[in-house]
């Protein structure tokens, strides 16, 4: 624990109009500051899939403690509709290029902004380790984004701190995805919430936090 | 374990050249027939970044009961030097569209020329769990096919099987590697080529072999 009294904490949060990302201004919104961003309203016009308009928002942004995403887009469609493809064509380019990549350049962008020791949260999922059908492009991003967080987490400078929070299905959001996910015990938006504050106000690197 | 005796499978290996190459064709070229492909030279010219003419050249080499990819490129980049890009202009294109979306491709193309029950065993790494400097892109690429093998897993069609054998670093590319794997315990590509005789001989789907 730090010597000091824990200060309040300027801290962008991507996503902020979804599910999750309520939640998580909910959580971290009561003791800390939060920039709310998203691709069309909020205090930051951001965007997962540009990445120079993504710099440019962040530096007039100005320093935060703590960038957090809980967005990135994904396709869902049955591995028998899946057809080898360059990474354009693919069904997989959705998943590829915006929750993977999206939130990897959100990353790299966030090292720019953030003041030494801050951290950066990215959202991956459980698919990655338990499949369902259709989803086999949520699991490779979900796994890239895994070993993304453990990777980048020993390189980042200035003490700047990176984790994954790895939610099961949102109890929130089992009107639209219950028969995708027969069986796994939904989590409640505001229990995911709570990795999101145990690594932005923990101590924690390269963590996966599983919220089952 | 079948009520037949074990019979002599057709096996396609791409990436026969290669050190891990040679010793799976080593393992399992005592028992069963390889037919080596890559991109230059073998007995079939493969491509990982062509997915049309590995669609082609599958086609016209005919049914086999096992896929295996020992191949797949990475850039390896100190984190400092990486900035957020779109796909076509980040240093992780290449491990995206090589090896990763390049064995993904293998394996959707697979299922057109595999037998009932036949099987891919694409090659991940280490790195997905145990980072090392300059090597983000590579954490990514082998935890998104760690995803990837558990969610096709569940989607593949007659009985075909698909798997993922994660290596440390190879004792044979220790003199080009070796200072950037310090301390890890290098494996001797014989051993690696074990878990792809498991993967290809064996029953399991959706594995992660790792060989350490």
């Amino acid at each position: 624990m730090s010597e000091t009294t824990p200060h309040r904490l300027r801290i962008l949060l991507v996503g902020a109009r979804g599910t999750l990302g309520k939640a998580v201004a909910n959580e971290l919104g009561k003791r800390h500051d939060i920039i709310k961003a998203g691709r069309g309203t909020g205090d930051l016009k951001l965007n997962l899939t540009d990445p120079a308009g993504m710099v440019a928002a962040m530096a007039e942004m100005g320093p935060v403690d703590a960038v957090i995403c809980a967005a990135g887009e994904v396709a869902f469609a049955p591995l028998a509709q899946i057809r080898p493809a360059t990474i354009s064509e693919s069904v997989y380019a959705l998943g590829l290029t915006n929750k993977l990549l999206g939130q990897v350049n959100l990353a790299l962008a966030a090292r720019e902004v953030l003041r030494d020791g801050g951290s950066i949260t990215l959202t991956g999922g459980i698919l990655s380790e338990h499949p369902i059908v259709s989803g086999s492009s949520a699991s490779m991003v979900n796994g890239a984004l895994e070993g993304f967080v453990r990777g980048a987490a020993v390189e980042m400078p200035r003490g700047i701190r990176i984790n994954l929070v790895s939610p099961s299905v949102l109890a929130e959001s089992m009107d639209a995805y219950g028969p995708f996910f027969r069986g796994f015990e939904p989590v409640p938006a505001a229990r995911v919430a709570l990795a999101f504050s145990r690594s932005v106000e923990g101590p924690q690197t390269g963590q996966v936090y599983r919220v089952v």
